[in-house]
């Protein structure tokens, strides 16, 4: 048994892990940094799906501490046995012991398990584990798989189920207990033009039903849903969410919020002192609901640990935005879906007042391009005050940006009568014509809204 | 003679003058007014170099009054004689009068004519005046034209040397007096980077020099350069920039600016009581300078024409933007060059301080998907607190609504510590890493410049 001594030591080398480790050794140079990874590889976690066919090799979906190491960091592979808040120190499987000043929870998150389901337990029922070696492992089952069964139609599912079906041999099914499919992130509308987005790519799309039973003799062989249907399946993708991980948190004592997260202030501070946590396995508050969450994306984490990675040792970088903004996008089929902010089902379930502005064009100018798409804006106003809480949009690739003007409109507050005379570029292979900018038009047509709301 | 008598009276059909009627008319429904054209159809400005190749037809580039038509609004083919803002009359050219409550100049811009230069008046020496007539005329003498001279390297030159260009049959030179095409709006690495898109489209390319003149006997025969290089020309296109239309405002006694341009206010009001002036007519004012300028663009203008259209009779929409900030964009063969606000030339001469943050990165994440483009993200920040000033992207086709974050985050005055923690969406098939995106990562390296800057 060994003790080593770090300045800071961060559990986890997934994005929160080594954005906070590369932010925080830049702003604190003299200090000693130790990253601990429980594999030596890790992913680019959005990256997952399109391994299965676009990118095709887990080998070139990776991510590592390289830009950490760079930095003057250290890395050690090897797992945490359990942690010391009191002492300050770190236990490692292997014995080890580290001690350290400040310390970092990056532990990520793990795929829920339904062990409510009969038959969860059989053998070719799988998880989208975060991992090397379980991505890797799963690629090579899909690849000699002929009949797969996705369950769970939120982004993950629906892009696994559509890079799996892009093999003709395959016969991809995904399954969906909600009326739609990404429901979580779209109103009714872009919901439907995603699942016809979804058959096309030649998925076998079930939804408004659950799953039944996973049945079959030691391996599994049919899914039998709650409508009665019955699937065959070589392999059962249960892609039904994530939980954070925090066993060793809970066992050290951290608190932690209803979502089973640990508990974050607004600058990523637990209920121990020199201690924080970052990314899927701290808790969130809802930027325009305010009800304590449990958003998990990369993009969110790595903001978080930036904003860490400046504070570890005193607040030297203000946190400016009180809460988290989910801002999704996927693109399926060259169909591009994205989403800001508080969406008409989030504003609904959380008391939110809400009007619509709806607009929809094309993304060039003229539309005699080849490469021209529909695009679909939709933005969510507080019908009092006129800010923009939430957006939406299908379109073409454009919408992958396009997105982003919302994300910083809702985190800067801006109102619908600022964006009216918002001075945009266009250009006419680029995007859509001034004279009619879907997020312009969106606006104005949210401000007639306004007006009928409020008379 | 007949006199009639409207509400409201627009002076031009292009952008500017439609979007004040469709905006206007909408808010003040039981005001009348109309719209006065010189020609029956108009034409997408932007649009008019890729009339020449990837449109391919002027028909296929139109743009039409008829959103204020279906709102309600006239419209008049007739040129006008005059203005009288004491008697609140206009004069046609075909002798009828207009009487006006309120009357909106939206004359635009016309090409500028290089008088100074020896046989600029010959036969073949064409002007990108944004008329419908001229393009579908200029279009039929380049289809039949072999060697083509394109004078001045601003958008519209290079797009429509590139455009010109795409037919293998025709030999295309493009003059530019600066060091570099574009160096308006882009710093020297953009242009270079620019300018391989322009030779590798074909085009030979000649900067730091000038048209000292242009020979021929009555019809062009050669453009001779300052350094002595002589091109063969069938047709010689001036692409030297534009001057705004002010005659008639100017002959009516309205006050110009040191540009020509009609001087306005913040809401587009002229010296004169009840007339307005938007557009490429009316002067601008820098939004991060502070000076007078003339900036044209179709983006600007439209913004400028809704506010307009709302505070035509009283102010209800409050102008936030205390100037014009031009977000420019285009797309040489793939590769998309946009910048917003201040670039390092224009911070430079109006005795901005400044510090610069620059990142390279690739615009998907993992970089092994087969349409990835590197993406090349400048910010220029004011080192004292921080506030995005200017902006310059070279990147794929995201890269046009990207600076619209960029171009958003200056009119928002957002700080580059504020961008460290932006919640950004990202999809591997769409954008950056959230770990290193771009526009954050740009912001992290001015911060450390600024630190530098102060110290």
């Amino acid at each position: 048994m060994s003790v080593k001594n770090f300045d800071v030591v961060i559990i986890g080398g997934g994005p929160a892990g080594i954005i906070t480790g590369v932010t925080g050794k830049k702003q604190y140079p003299d200090k000693s940094f130790l990253l601990l990874m429980e594999e030596a590889k890790g992913l680019v976690p959005c990256g997952i799906p399109y391994v299965f066919h676009d990118v095709g090799d887990v080998d070139k979906n990776l991510m590592g501490p390289k830009p950490f190491v760079d930095a003057g960091g250290e890395v050690l592979v090897e797992k945490v046995e359990s942690v010391n808040p009191k002492n300050h120190e770190v236990v490692l499987a292997n014995g080890d012991i580290v001690k350290y000043e400040k310390l970092v929870f990056a532990t990520g998150s793990l795929p829920s398990i339904p062990r409510f389901i009969k038959g969860y337990d059989l053998d070719g029922v799988e998880y989208i584990k975060k991992s090397y070696n379980t991505i890797k492992a799963l690629k090579e089952k899909t690849d000699v798989a002929k009949n797969i069964v996705v369950v769970g139609g939120g982004f993950i599912g629906v892009e696994m189920a559509e890079q799996l079906a892009r093999d003709p041999e395959r016969n991809v099914s995904l399954i969906e207990m909600e009326k739609y499919c990404l429901y979580r992130a779209f109103s009714e509308d872009a919901c439907v033009l995603a699942e016809e987005k979804i058959k096309e790519a030649g998925v076998n799309l079930h939804t408004s039903t659950k799953v039944q039973e996973v049945k079959g003799n030691g391996k599994v062989e049919k899914v039998v849903l709650s409508d009665g249907t019955e699937l065959d399946a070589d392999i059962v993708i249960m892609a039904i969410g994530y939980k954070p991980r925090i066993e060793i948190a809970w066992d050290a004592g951290i608190k932690l919020n209803e979502w089973k997260a640990i508990c974050v202030d607004n600058y990523l501070r637990t209920s121990e002192p020199d201690v924080f946590a970052v990314g899927d396995c701290s808790g969130t508050k809802g930027f325009i609901t305010g009800n304590d969450n449990n958003v998990m994306l990369a993009s969110t984490a790595t903001a978080e640990a930036r904003v860490l990675g400046y504070n570890l040792f005193s607040i030297r970088l203000k946190r400016n935005i009180m809460g988290t903004l989910s801002v999704f996008s996927t693109d399926l089929r060259g169909k591009v879906f994205a989403s800001a902010g508080a969406i008409e089902q989030v504003a609904k379930s959380a008391g939110i007042e809400y009007v619509v502005g709806k607009f929809i064009d094309i993304d060039r100018h003229p539309g005699a391009f080849s490469d021209t798409s529909e695009l679909r804006v939709k933005l969510i106003v507080s019908p009092i005050d006129g800010i923009i809480i939430g957006g939406e949009i299908c379109g073409g690739k454009s919408a992958g940006e396009l997105i982003n003007v919302i994300g910083l409109a809702i985190q800067k507050s801006v109102t619908v009568f600022e964006m009216i005379s918002f001075q945009i570029g266009t250009h006419p292979l680029l995007t859509g014509a001034p004279t009619k900018y879907a997020l312009v038009k969106a606006a104005e047509l949210a401000v007639m809204n306004m007006k009928k709301y409020n008379s």
